[in-house]
């Protein structure tokens, strides 16, 4: 089976991704039968490309683009990315653009041109999964087309996919995750003696901060993320905005710090569950005790325990995470659209 | 989707199982579009019986067979185990006989009989896929059916159809686990003071441990669980007297426990890893830090770290398991059947 795909955004990820293809480009056609060439792609500062062929990988990636030249035989494309989603000859978007976490704008535009253009869409943008996952698998569903999303929180490891695949007739009744790295690699560094400044300046550092850190510092990653799983594993329709943020931001996270018990690790949390007539989500400040998993977590690990009807507690554990890990998921995605799976509503 | 189910043996899991899938009815036929009925089942001490119409799970679980009459609808079957591997009218055959761990059997020939009458097969028994997965991938392969054993490491927990479905392309380099519940149950008890046979005792009254636990202890029960991973997830052909079991056993554990440092916690784990030309597993009490992810699991938890070459380090922890969590796997595999799937050679 031939994928062609096109990428909306081609950033860290996408590059991660053309690497990750090319490298299992036999493997891919040998143990799944899938072949996965680009048609398209496009960044905000470097233009757009298309090709009727159809490019490999490992011709992108050799390109140097969106560093270097166009890739061999890619034509300049001079439309919008709304245009480029609609592509006629692809049959698969990847979404790959900027998180706007107030509203999942310009995503879910593109997302849905996408979808009504009968394409697959695979999203590693957890922003309109936030804000409009149910509207998109209607459309989906409704043009027979395939919604993927698994790369959108803890990178690559499998939380959709293996709910999908591995969790039938089973209720999610809420869950609990370490999910913001940032905000844990600095109350890491604060536990270790770092004053918050220099915690937030060795995480700028090794880039998982920004300039302004408040966006997770102050739980609003988190809150994405939350409404993200809510939305896809308990069919809810939570948004970021109704989240609640409790005692977060740079001086709970000093008070955190020094009043915790002996041993204990401070971790920002989202926690959710069902309340009686609504799903209840929150981000918080919490101290673990030294022997207890999410404890146990170091500043770059990420954590996510589900609560079933069916299995009780499963907890997933992704080590120290990046763009190679995000493109796994994006490349499971794929392989799942060319198997013909589909994310569908629990 | 109708599948017609044979069940070699009904024990707890058997139970457990049909109560699940009487109160997952509804979903799975609404959400999957599966049905699943009983067609016969045998047990050592109480017999078997078949069913040409099938017998829905709710009714076999009303009727208390084994322990109650046969379930309405039932006829007597005085045939062999074998025999009832290959009922003409079964599509499945569920494998849930005792483990012998020494060399897989009966089990084995219980499931290369049905994949020759070109039954599907569910097994929940690690003794066959640790002593002879690959003869019965080829089987199974030639005659166009589907094999699946998700219950036979940590109960239902999503390792083998998480690899399937969710890591594409993945080499899984190696694994260590925290596999064995008695002999950490054990281990939990020793550090809050009991004596060895104390927690052993603990351990028997609640019903994990045999009364000669040393399959348990001595390290053969992790050694079986190594081999089915292995065998699985990478490719072995690895045999439970081949792995290395070292300093295990009473004495072992009763000077592991005794000289661990302040706070450390001591667990029996599963380490396997690819060597230049073979794959090395071995069985051990390792010594934890309290802050470590291993060291945070408790007496009746389980944990099982992968090393992939696409996702890095990606841990699953089960919370406290029984037969409820291994019908979930049994349940899954059931509908992954349903919908094609299998869980192929790598």
């Amino acid at each position: 089976m031939l994928l062609r795909v096109v990428s909306l955004g081609f950033g860290n990820v996408g590059k991660a991704l053309a690497q990750m293809l090319a490298e299992k480009e036999t493997e891919l056609k040998s143990a799944h039968g899938v072949e996965i060439v680009f048609v398209g792609a496009i960044t905000r500062r470097h233009g757009a490309w298309t090709s009727s062929e159809g490019i490999r990988a490992e011709a992108v990636q050799r390109s140097g683009w969106p560093g270097g030249d166009l890739p061999h035989g890619a034509t300049r494309f001079d439309g919008s990315t709304e245009e480029l989603a609609r592509l006629p000859h692809a049959d698969v978007v990847l979404e790959l653009t900027p998180l706007k976490p107030a509203d999942g704008e310009p995503a879910l535009t593109y997302i849905r041109a996408a979808l009504s253009a009968g394409k697959h869409v695979v999203t590693a943008n957890k922003g309109p999964i936030a804000h409009g996952l149910s509207a998109l698998r209607k459309l989906a569903a409704e043009r027979g087309r395939l919604l993927r999303f698994e790369s959108t929180v803890m990178d690559g490891t499998p939380i959709f996919g293996m709910a999908q695949a591995c969790l039938p007739a089973t209720r999610i009744e809420g869950f609990s995750g370490v999910l913001n790295s940032t905000s844990n690699f600095v109350l890491g560094k604060m536990e270790a003696g770092a004053s918050l400044d220099q915690a937030v300046a060795a995480a700028q550092a090794i880039g998982i901060a920004e300039e302004n850190p408040a966006y997770d510092l102050d739980g609003w990653d988190a809150s994405v993320k939350a409404c993200a799983l809510a939305n896809a594993l308990m069919g809810a329709e939570l948004r970021p905005a109704e989240v609640q943020r409790e005692g977060l931001g740079r001086e709970a996270m000093v008070a955190a710090i020094a009043s915790r018990a002996q041993g204990a690790r401070i971790k920002q949390i989202v926690e959710v569950r069902r309340a009686s007539d609504r799903i209840d989500a929150r981000v918080r400040l919490e101290s673990f005790a030294a022997g207890s998993l999410f404890g146990a977590l170091s500043g770059m690990e990420a954590a996510l325990k589900l609560r079933t009807d069916t299995l009780g507690e499963l907890t997933l554990v992704e080590g120290e995470g990046g763009p190679a890990q995000t493109a796994l998921g994006v490349m499971a995605d794929l392989v799942a659209i060319a198997r013909g799976r589909t994310v569908g509503p629990q």
